[in-house]
């Protein structure tokens, strides 16, 4: 199962590319795409639209896996990587990838196996499964990782639990 | 000057385009892409984005007009508006038209000279000033009409006080 995990938003889009078989891991691929601060919002929103777009072509991930967002997050901000995420959906399902989201807690729990782990102990952990040499950065990009370990975790237990 | 204004939405996208010369209004068209409930979300941004990015290019308007979104707005529903509003200014963005957003205040006061007024006055003046038989239906059109009324009032004025 190839999985591609996104951390949302309109400056930096952090992302993962994953497989996963036989209960083991590899990372295929992984890194953002960056908008300036100084480019037009609207422009920011084709950067990060043409980039989603080019990484589901080029790795072909048969799922895609994100974050719920909330309107509680950061208030200010909220609005634009709103925005930036319907680009990014808009990408996924053009391209016919299945879309999948998790809460924090979700995640936590997949990674980790435990609900309250913090932001770290996700990150390391991502970073041992995948047996990376250190913890990618920047954050995003890390956190996107965890997002597609998480949707593999998640989508195993389903299909098990359907046996 | 060809406006293009819309009201933003996942569930009803309104729009109208408005043709502004010599100080007199006359509508281009209008109506509202409508999705469904029950289809998947991210297919209704695909039909959003495919229902606006259709619009852009029949009818080549000069501008687009829609209101600021903050996240006061229905808490409920604001993630899911930020996102379809993500994919209208990215297939606006992508047919090269400038973007223009405006606060309620700027749009009543544009519409009616007045920046209390309320909705129902909004659509009556921009009714008037299109000289159609009857606000056009659903409210998101209206709105819509309105947004595009409010450009041409408020570009006209800025061009003006340039001189």
């Amino acid at each position: 199962m190839r999985v591609l995990g996104i951390d949302p938003g309109y400056a930096i889009v952090g992302w993962g590319v994953v497989e996963y078989a036989g209960n083991r891991f590899a990372p295929v691929a992984y890194g953002a795409v960056c908008t300036d601060k100084d480019t037009p919002f609207e422009q920011r929103l084709c950067e990060v639209y043409d980039g989603v777009l080019d990484i589901c072509k080029r790795y072909q991930p048969q799922a895609l896996s994100l974050e719920k967002l909330y309107y509680q997050h950061n208030q200010t901000t909220v609005i634009g990587v709103a925005e930036a995420r319907g680009v990014i959906l808009l990408a996924a399902a053009q391209c016919g990838i299945p879309i999948y989201e998790y809460t924090p807690m979700q995640v936590k729990q997949a990674v980790t196996g435990y609900g309250k782990a913090v932001k770290k102990q996700i990150q390391e952990m991502t970073r041992i499964l995948l047996k990376l040499p250190a913890i990618p950065k920047p954050d995003d990009t890390a956190d996107a990782l965890a997002m597609a370990v998480a949707h593999c975790h998640c989508a195993t237990s389903r299909l098990s639990g359907l046996r």
